[in-house]
């Protein structure tokens, strides 16, 4: 945790936040702080700041809170990623959020196993809980917006074609011929598969709306570090 | 898996392997094959070839292996990472196998909690299967070799700078002022520090024997989605 994300919900006072459980133990046990020492805090979807430790109790700590600037620049890149495996998909949200991705949509696609939309990990509230572990890490406040979409063809037909403009669209499949470029100026929007990749009629079905159909080698990686790997090639 | 990896113990006859547990579960269950069907084999530290399923018992499956090629190329990157935490060291080790990398050392440095080197999963058996997890999710047989070092000092001032000629040595530091360039030719030794960074006299100390301190943006990634980024920012 290199930042303490606050909410509106934990304001007592103008100035003066009261937190507990994870937050509080954290400052108490992990940070070792104490009353009159200084945090970096900020406010979710707002700025970035210091929290002064004024009490420290058992269950609570409370802060006064000063903000006084931005939070890092977000990535101009929109993800459009095949529903993970619930194993990895709170450590990939996690890590989206952490690089500065503000929109995912999460979608259907042939090889993604039906069983994976059953999940509890698919509910808003465990989404969010995700994207703020990795804001946290990243010291950023703004929370990517998460869409589930469990039909790929209204999607990818309907929706998508509208979400591209005015950006480079590109989706990143193993064996494609095309070498994915590196170091682009202006807004990307990225599709990643499923483990296995898409199918042919999906991959098709992105080139017919404008995506081009790239590769970055030979190697077949897992989405959280193929995604890492991506947005370090692309940025 | 994309690769059922093979060992020599393996074998039971010139071109003919019988395995159990994990493998043969792994193909009887996830894969669903039977007799017949032909899948991607390759040998530890070897090539990749075709196995094709001569019998699949219910403890046993036996394949008849041919080797026909290389694996993919290995990334010409040497690592240097302060140990992380055991929770992520598993998934770290098998992303840096599954992206190529040949040579990990852990080193210790002050913000390395000393209760880490401790853990079991220093094992060489634990590091090796983690390795090869990573290895047969890209599809790779060449293990990196993994070098434990638990003094800070005797392996960076006595050993590294051997180990860093004739490479660009980096080490990726939150707040260096060197931005990171990109799409590096030429055999790369990294470091990358631990949670919280390296202190200043350990980064002096890099600094002293040709390491370049570089900064890779505003954000604190953690170390496996750092290392990737890196990965892809930099080949």
């Amino acid at each position: 945790m290199n930042i303490v994300l606050l909410e509106p919900g934990d304001f007592v006072a103008e100035n003066r936040v009261r937190l507990h459980g994870r937050r509080r133990d954290h400052i108490a046990k992990i940070l070792g702080a104490a009353a009159g020492d200084e945090l970096r805090v900020g406010i979710i979807n707002i700025g970035v700041g210091i929290g002064r430790i004024e009490h420290l109790g058992g269950d609570t700590v409370e802060l006064t809170v000063s903000l006084h600037g931005q939070p890092p620049p977000s990535l101009p890149l929109r993800l459009i990623l095949a529903l993970p495996r619930p194993k990895i998909l709170n450590r990939t949200i996690a890590a989206a959020a952490s690089m500065g991705i503000r929109e995912i949509h999460l979608i259907n696609s042939w090889r993604v196993e039906k069983s994976y939309w059953k999940s509890p990990r698919l509910s808003a509230e465990n989404l969010r809980m995700q994207s703020i572990l990795g804001l946290e890490q990243a010291g950023d406040t703004m929370l990517p917006a998460i869409h589930l979409h469990r039909l790929f063809t209204p999607f990818v037909r309907d929706e998508l074609p509208r979400l591209i403009q005015p950006s480079i669209a590109l989706l990143a499949h193993p064996g494609a011929s095309t070498p994915l470029a590196r170091g682009m100026a202006g807004p990307i929007i990225l599709a990643i598969g499923p483990e296995g990749g898409f199918i042919e009629r999906e991959v098709s079905t992105f080139r017919d709306i404008g995506f081009d159909i790239v590769s970055f080698g030979p190697r077949i990686l897992r989405v959280e570090t193929a995604l890492a790997f991506l947005v370090g090639r692309l940025f």
